[in-house]
């Protein structure tokens, strides 16, 4: 038999924004490549599309990358190939098929350098310029990544140490990056200014670890010490870790859809724990937008927390009124006498028993188009729910993100061309509430709201993008090469 | 890309007694295969291992069966060749692997009364004797399952009318079963007098539906309609359904493990929502086992219910302490210098930041070996709980199934030979509570314990297994055939 | 990477006629289902579409059996688990696909005299009667093959060794069978009377071998005895090897398709060298059917041998005019600005330089429909051939076989209805001669063509087949279930 | 069912050189992509590693490359999407596994002058040296192939046309080079001036076809135009064909092993049938090492056209002494009681009634380690052959190939430091002859030996290689990313 993987919250992938990428690095351990290989199993949530590692010994680096999920891509016999004590590994999320191996990563390059590999977690703004510019100096493009950009900078540096390389190419870069690298002989972590995307340190004996959240520590029983900070460069060698801020000081803009959604909710991600900042986006919800209802009910996965601190706030009881189906695939086969909804019930089926004559609040975590929220909406009122009030843990969705998550055009999302009324029409519902901007930050002691990017809500890009970056982003690369 | 699945439960799978089957059929839709298809995802809990449909067109049963999950036995192309408006399914667990492909079902036979299928849920207790009865006769065996017997007493059977040769054959087995059966022109369904397992009855338009639980009817729209009863023959024809009740009338005996862990949540089975009736147990549990503690988490998904009860009865907060991983196959590669609870923890992630100094409730459904109860308690407390309290929402496990669920023999079943206190101390816990035999029926209004087999917890068993029967079982078969 | 094969006679399969079996049987080897496995191999071409294997340790037989090629459905660990020192095989053709596992052999059933396995090649012109009349005493059918039908006999029969049951129930049955039947203690080898079907004897030190064929005793390095006789059961035990004739006597009719075209060239067959005979009908065709001409080039690989016997004899050059592919898969995509002759080119490519201007005898050893020659004719008159004489090193194909090979329908056969002359206008020749009746049997010390089945090209059936037989064959028990 | 494929020379490959690609480029045809795929698997026996084709469409350049046979890595629904009226593809053969992917041809690279793919068919002496200064340079390497050097070499060229930019950048290259380039509005062909590696150009309808060798154009049904000469670069375009010469003129040096092996009989390469070369081989060979013999046997399939020539010229008779199993995949079960001569024995299969008493010429294409040689002149003679002759239709190997061929190490040639007594006594045969350098030239018209490298007969390489490639070769990519 073969082994079975699900995608939790493939249920509404067609409407979430998805997350572009998982990252992981270990240093000084006897098996690098299998703590990576747990690591990005743990962190699969963030890419599903393709994984990678790349392990360093003596003066080699191994690579192994392919399509699919972890499990899938490596065996043990490929991981025992991986040898070495030290290896980094990414997972992917992209929107297209076979053709695109080679953009899967860690990428793995020779230069005058020596080896290198690199995974990214990220987007780079100004790659599109930046590689017309390498282009004008003879280099070539094998990918139709920003990182291969990166790589180009790096070989063209006229620094003599890895790490001065990197940084010499990284002050040329503008956008979200975290970032590891990996040498025969040591492993570089970075993270951009701005600290747009989450990338962690932990420590398992003497070994380092880096990853992109918490969760991946866990699973390898490695100890967590801290965020790798917002602009910080850290190389690890047999000699210990070195820490550098070698970038202008930005004011940080960490991602707060992590929060929302991305993460795992076990994870510690900017130093707090996502279930825990989730179930306050629950309890601030209920108290902007409370309802008279007799039961709060969750879209499992990820409305969980968030419900159950809708539920604590507002004195009201909680219960699992939608259940999944785990067995849950890509595609099934759905009869031409179509049934209602098929789409949402092959993964999630409401309890007729429980909803019947309740006034129901339906907790999500975001509306992305809206047709997923109607969906629902339908099924809770048809399994017998007298009203059904949905809220929803973050503010409306109105921007299209650059920072290395894959969004929408703006035309696709509901809520950046129509009144919440509007779109409570649209999903039927009886009542329809967000959380405020101001609202979601209520997490904070400050209760301040900075120090996130929140782009997605409010259309303020903290790191400007051109609109050459903004109209071709990984298109035009694509377009060349498909 | 493949499809990707899970199995819900398959963290603690190694660790929980096993539903044999699920079956489903039905009868006057033109895509009947397709419902049918459905029904048996739905189904997917009760059985991974293999699947099956037949269909009937005309005077012609079209088959297809194979090993491994629904979506993966079967494609589009194959539904499209399951022509017919009738069909009959099969879910299947089973403990070994290729080589027993002979004994996926539906069964498709020819014998003098024409083309038959069958699918069987439950186990037949005098099926050895009744075969070496029949050998005698000169039939052959092509499998090692008990429902190939049946069949037999069929062909054998001087009835004219297949509904007759299958009353003639049922009352010569003794034991468990549900059953449904297709020839060219009918559907029949058969659930034996104790009602051992469950079988539900309903309608999508003018089709009629049978199936296990009812998850498989709210998955194609159906209308549920009521339990089939014990002993009762349900003939569908093209004329409509004719019920008979053949059987001599016998004390119904329902399975309610189904209640504790085997049915999905969101199933009507035996009349009664099974979530419902989980929260009762959990809720029951508070009152007969309280704790001392600050919070109540659940083992996901299969203690959630009780979980919730719990901490409803207790007025104790509700938190998801333990996070499921959603990409879970069947083995990951564990590096040589073991990971703590590699097992558990590839499955499950215990929250540090939610269960630091806290004193937990731990809920569970049911304790068979201890191993993995251990391993939750061992990570509990390391992510810092300062107390763990395992509460188990029903009695302690001590004697094996013969009714069609696969069981550790009693001498793995740690209850069956330890005290709670023993089992606390194996376990770790701080303390330990069962649910109580008497407590487990408080669901019921009378709060009389009758009308259920509950063999399993008390070692009465209601229809008698001979010392053949219950040393053989299915094995004396296998020996023979591997 | 995975294994890879090839069907040598892949480019003209759907213009031959196809064996329907191989099977093979050791006994008293610590390796038995590894020697097996090997002859399965080395018997591939006698049927393509599944193989399996069971084997004998103690008192327990152990099976498995699957789709594909020998080296596909066999894997180390399955050769294995196969354990015991003796084992049946079995490879088998067969029109349709995955649905029709359950007629893969060997059958392994478990019947009042204990377990038992059998392989089969042949064909019982009688088995739909014996159905008709076993399923009125109450038996049960699983499959849609004719052994299921001889295995119910020998389960009814009162004898009391297995030996005596299986000559008992082939008193019954009519036809063709090389039968090779396995029980925990004892091998059983059967020939029918009239020896359709070929089967040979060999040792490999202590252990006995039987196989379809001698190069299956090649490869395993297993000496070769003699063939086993027509009406001969041999059974095989731990004390030696018994030889009994129980039938009556029959005037041998091999199938002398096995000389044309079945069996491989380098194996012994009827105690006679297949190549050798081959080589003699290609001498015996040149002086039938001489041609003025240069040169002479088989249709590879199946013409070879004759084609070497006929340049040989006429005093001709012979070359490879026509040269194969061999990477050959099932199916090539074809651009729709279709190809000339595609469905032969991408199997075999015609030699311009070799051809350009020449008179050509091209040698094939049969014609069936042809549609294949005509192909043929066209590509090496394209490549430059002057004239094209197609000589064919046997008669015209008029009739269908019953006797175990899978044949087209008399209306398919082109000579069925065509004189020669209408044969080679259709081919486009310039000359067609096929081989003589009384020719074909000039490879024999008498010359007298009698101890033969040609009933393919006589029409003149050596065991009469009733309309019933004839018509339903295997039809009727599929029409049943597809 | 899958596919199946065999690997016709897979019987001998583990002692045989290996051609190391096959290219093809089609311009000017709408099912450009699909004439490819056809080609490349008439060019499968040059690579059967990977296989890649990207096709023009538009501005666009698509592509698809995999691991394993044409077959297995173009579905029909890919070859749909490879749109466009030109496209090229590649065969590749390479040593080692999955991790290689990125190895794989054609490779795709945007640089300043746009989308450019290539694939290549030869070796580049100097690829070393140059892969060192472009470091220096600050390019980057993603994989460990000397095509990647000349990719650079074009991105950095001052060139205006690509045309320009590619002779530009192989003026810098020394070794050999079959490679077609592919933008997307042209297709450019270049054959190195020594003519080292084979390249055909065709016609089909309006379209250009070029192919490593002519039985790619038979397939498509493309007329034979003639060779690409040596030195000649073709520019295809919407206009036309333009032929250019910008080389210094060298004196030819074609590979004379095309002859000996490694291109299929039935193409013409240099302008000759391949098969007429070969029998002319055996007739020279008879000339120079007769034998007083009986028969003369080929080693299938390779030594077929010599062993016609040799028996021609000998006067002996030819006949199939050795049979292949057509059925061959890449490993086989061996029993640990090992069976004498397993590997060649499951290829092939002696004659015993054909062989017995005989003496016997075995005539083979060449010698490499001496080990196959030994096991088939041991099965030759366990089938009964009186004497067995070996004859070697080329001289000894003792040289390496630095010009694009896989070969063993000088070490692991038999040849390279045994005499011809010495090699015979290794393969235990009664005879032992080899052809002659200067008689292998005994197809040219003038008999003179000139136009060829036989660096790998004669140690006279006609393009230097230095020591660092000679040892380094491409060793030390793989060093540093295996």
């Amino acid at each position: 038999m073969e082994p079975r993987h699900t995608q939790d919250d493939a249920p509404l992938m067609p409407d979430r924004f998805h997350e572009e990428c998982g990252v992981v690095g270990v240093f000084g351990h006897p098996e690098a490549a299998n703590l990576v290989y747990l690591s990005l199993y743990a962190l699969q949530h963030r890419g599903q599309e393709s994984a990678g590692i790349v392990s360093a010994k003596d003066s080699v680096l191994i690579s192994h990358r392919g399509l699919g999920l972890v499990a899938d891509v490596f065996s043990e016999e490929i991981i025992r190939k991986l040898e070495g004590p030290a290896a980094i590994g990414h997972n992917r999320y992209s929107t297209s098929g076979q053709t695109l191996l080679k953009n899967t990563q860690p990428f793995v390059v020779e230069y005058a350098g020596g080896g290198l590999a690199v995974a990214h977690n990220g987007n780079l703004v100004n790659a599109v310029e930046l590689r017309g510019r390498l282009q004008e100096r003879g280099a070539i493009f094998q990918s139709t990544v920003d990182t291969e950009v990166l790589i180009h900078l790096i070989a063209a540096s006229p620094g003599k140490r890895v790490v001065d390389r990197i940084v010499d190419a990284l002050r040329e870069v503008r956008g979200a990056y975290s970032l590891v690298f990996l040498t025969p002989h040591e492993l570089i972590a970075v993270r951009d200014p701005n600290g747009f995307r989450p990338l962690v340190l932990g420590r398992i004996k003497d070994a380092v670890v880096v990853a992109s959240e918490s969760c991946a520590l866990d699973l390898i029983d490695a100890k967590y010490e801290r965020e790798v900070e917002p602009g910080e460069v850290l190389r690890v060698t047999a000699a210990g870790i070195e820490s550098f801020h070698p970038f202008p000081p930005a004011p940080p803009t960490r991602c707060i859809f992590e929060y929302i959604y991305f993460s795992r909710p076990d994870s510690r991600v900017y130093d707090r724990s996502v279930y825990e900042v989730r179930k306050q986006f629950g309890r601030q919800l209920a108290i902007e937008q409370p309802a008279d209802a007799d039961i709060v009910i969750p879209v499992p996965d990820s409305g969980m927390p968030a419900a159950l601190g809708y539920a604590e706030q507002a004195g009201l009881r909680f219960e699992m009124g939608l259940i999944r189906n785990h067995y849950v695939g890509r595609t099934f086969i759905e009869p031409q006498d179509a049934i209602r909804h098929f789409g949402v019930r092959v993964k999630l089926n409401a309890q007729a028993d429980l909803l019947r004559g309740k006034r129901v609040v339906v907790v999500d975590d975001s509306i992305v188009r809206g047709t997923t929220s109607r969906k629902i909406v339908h099924m809770v009122r048809n399994a017998g729910a007298r009203e059904v009030h949905m809220r929803i843990s973050s503010p409306p969705t109105i921007g299209s993100c650059f920072y290395g998550v894959d969004t929408p055009t703006p035309e696709e999302l509901i809520a950046s061309s129509n009144s919440v009324d509007a779109i409570r029409d649209f999903i039927t519902a009886d009542s329809l509430g967000f959380l405020s901007e101001s609202g979601m930050y209520s997490f904070l002691q400050s209760g301040q709201h900075n120090g996130f990017c929140a782009a997605c809500f409010t259309g303020r890009y903290p790191v400007p993008v051109t609109d050459q970056g903004r109209t071709h982003q990984l298109r035009l690369f694509e377009a060349r090469d498909r």
